[in-house]
């Protein structure tokens, strides 16, 4: 059995300039990695005629199959639909079950008149299947060509992934017989990538053909991923658990999570085993704390809610810390943020909580306290731990770190508590 | 004078099975399209050998800049660097000054032995200029072939933006006549795709060829973007913002910026110009607002702070809503998030508050209050408005909606208080 390999194609100026990140095609990427699907290329090109011709030709020379995203708009540069029709060499037709569908949309769900623009919408190319997209009003479409097969999507992000789930995926299983795919992935936290590269050389060395080892640096953390490719789905699962296996005890030290699961979600998972509640008290992280713990599904379960302090006046009167420390040691201290994470845990009535204040830069910092520089302190009913960081990127960077570090210090804190 | 363009090749499996978003890329062509560089391709490669080697060939052919991202690293699937040694036909060489400098990383900063791997960080081709990389051991490199640069940097984003702003743009700008490009954007709310574009068609038509109309749907919020290129900066600039002044005028009943900033930027120069305040309340949302406002450097002139309060207690005992009312009607409700506006206000101290409470999903929905349902009020000294949403999406998407459409209810509040 040979690879099936994909290549996404996705389209837009707004790529080529910069005004937008592409989320859609890591997403594509890993739904088609699940079915046994390897992406071969990403490509961008702008909204283009002969930059687009050029890389249907291009990618399906490669590729087995191709998967475009965007330009179906109901706009004039929105330029896909015309050309996948001149380039399969059809002609535009109604697609009455489409038109059907709209029209039905904005008589019971949007309840304004349709324009002609809309009616558009409806039109295919004649040489097409046409994919049902129930999250708008541009259906995907299906083309076939010397054994490979073409799917445009809109570009929007949750249109593309419902046309996905509920047919393209469905349509590639059918078509191609894939090998399989399996991933292992574990974070590690306190080391660095020279370091655990030392530290699992021999490992790598001796890892078989078919399995690869990649080292994903992220937020000052680094994944480690297992990749395998076999025909043989048993023998492969086998093989690489073994290797997970010795992989976790080589790094065990530094392991965080042997899962590819977030920092947050590892905490909930260990705050809903245990039965626990957490609240978070935040100053320079202005609630990005509290939102990448909310951002967990179920996380109603443990989170109590947080006060996010960003001035004096609520460190002081929402949180009760002392006047004279702010006014002695300032906001930025470990007296502060040790406070802040007592009167957080005692008002939210919570077993642990996290507080951060810090200089998230450009401005603010001085020769004694620089930008890039946080208190971090954590806090079970029995111990707090505190911790200055220094950081030295820009706002941003500075306050995911914050973040992420606050939330590793909490974690390793649940884990000792046990 | 011709356009110069370049194209963007971003090196690593992380790419190709969606385990990394690429936020480089987007990063990259802003900065080449400032200095008047069009981006024309951008493509993700795995890890492989020959496919790195088939894209510089393709990608040669097209652009006059080549420029290459990843794959830079200490550990083995950081293939890059001798890949270019080889397709460039050098040598690999000790850089001396890197050397040097990384020497000097380990002993004062990293205060930790540097290993053999972290030396090797310092080797070279020889046919290469060194790019100096202040943010971590993996230098630049710059090749030059048949009147073509090609330019290989560190994934890691904050090295990455470091080698260009040092180096990279002012390289390019000395070695191409690049002509200029200039952009007009701005942001409209309440009307949808279609519409507008029938609301301007008449516009669109009439724009002579060397500029182009975008529409960029976001969050419930269409972007229009104007993009010129000409050699004769001046009439470019006349002519684009006449364009743009009528385009202005015609959405003007749904314009909520004339720039391309955030809504969040938007409200912090509101608050700025008139020296005003702003706290807010978040349940659903889960700080999701706090982050956003506060990720404005000088946030702190106008953000006083936020109670997150995610659970019933926190509502209660933090935010004083009516115990009779969370057990009456709810905390999803009209009644729940004007007490929370109202109450946060004054436990702030502000001149405005934004308050939500919803159902974000994948749980909790019931008959009466399904996944999506979404109260927003925000208030001034003067006035509440609230508002019932209902957003049909993902957990992540329902948040990020909410969040976007309490900002723009704030936004308009502000700017009618005046």
């Amino acid at each position: 059995m040979k690879k099936v390999f994909a290549t996404i194609i996705t389209i837009g100026d707004e790529l080529l300039i910069g005004q937008v990140i592409d989320t859609n095609s890591a997403w594509i990427a890993q739904e088609l990695n699940k079915i046994g699907v390897s992406v071969k290329h990403r490509i961008a090109v702008g909204d283009v005629y002969d930059d687009i011709w050029n890389a249907l030709n291009e990618e399906s020379k490669q590729a087995d199959i191709i998967l475009i995203t965007g330009g179906l708009g109901p706009t004039a540069d929105d330029i896909t639909k015309p050309l996948l029709c001149d380039y399969f060499g059809g002609k535009m037709i109604m697609h009455q079950p489409t038109l059907d569908y709209i029209t039905d949309l904005f008589e019971k769900k949007f309840k304004r008149p349709m324009i002609d623009r809309n009616r558009k919408q409806a039109e295919v190319p004649d040489v097409c299947t046409v994919l049902k997209n129930e999250r708008g009003t541009a259906p995907g479409m299906l083309f076939e060509k010397d054994e490979k097969i073409f799917i445009a999507l809109p570009g929007v992000p949750h249109e593309m992934k419902w046309i996905m789930h509920n047919e393209v995926l469905n349509i590639i299983s059918q078509n191609f017989k894939t090998g399989f795919i399996e991933h292992r992935t574990l974070l590690t936290a306190g080391i660095g990538e020279s370091y655990l590269a030392e530290m699992i050389k021999d490992f790598e060395e001796k890892i078989q053909s078919n399995i690869k080892l990649a080292y994903l640096p992220n937020d000052g953390m680094i994944r480690l991923r297992l990749t395998g490719f076999s025909n043989d789905k048993n023998k492969l699962v086998e093989t690489i658990d073994t290797l997970f296996s010795t992989l976790k005890n080589l790094v065990k030290e530094y392991l965080v999570v042997d899962e590819d699961i977030s920092l947050e979600a590892v905490i909930g998972k260990l705050l809903k085993e245990r039965k626990q509640t957490i609240a978070t008290a935040e100053s320079c992280t202005g609630g990005y704390i509290a939102h990448l713990l909310t951002s967990i599904p179920g996380s109603s379960a443990y989170y109590e809610g947080s006060v996010v302090s960003y001035s004096y006046a609520v460190k002081e009167e929402v949180l009760n810390v002392k006047n004279i420390t702010l006014n002695t040691v300032g906001a930025v201290s470990e007296e502060t943020v040790c406070e802040m994470v007592k009167n957080v845990m005692q008002l939210m009535k919570t077993d642990y909580a996290i507080a951060v204040s810090g200089i998230m830069g450009p401005d603010g910092g001085t020769h004694e306290k620089p930008v890039g520089t946080a208190w971090v302190a954590v806090a079970s009913k029995y111990k707090i731990i505190s911790k200055k960081f220094h950081f030295r990127f820009d706002r941003t960077r500075n306050i995911q770190l914050t973040a992420t570090n606050a939330l590793n210090l909490m974690r390793q804190l649940i884990v000792d508590n046990r």
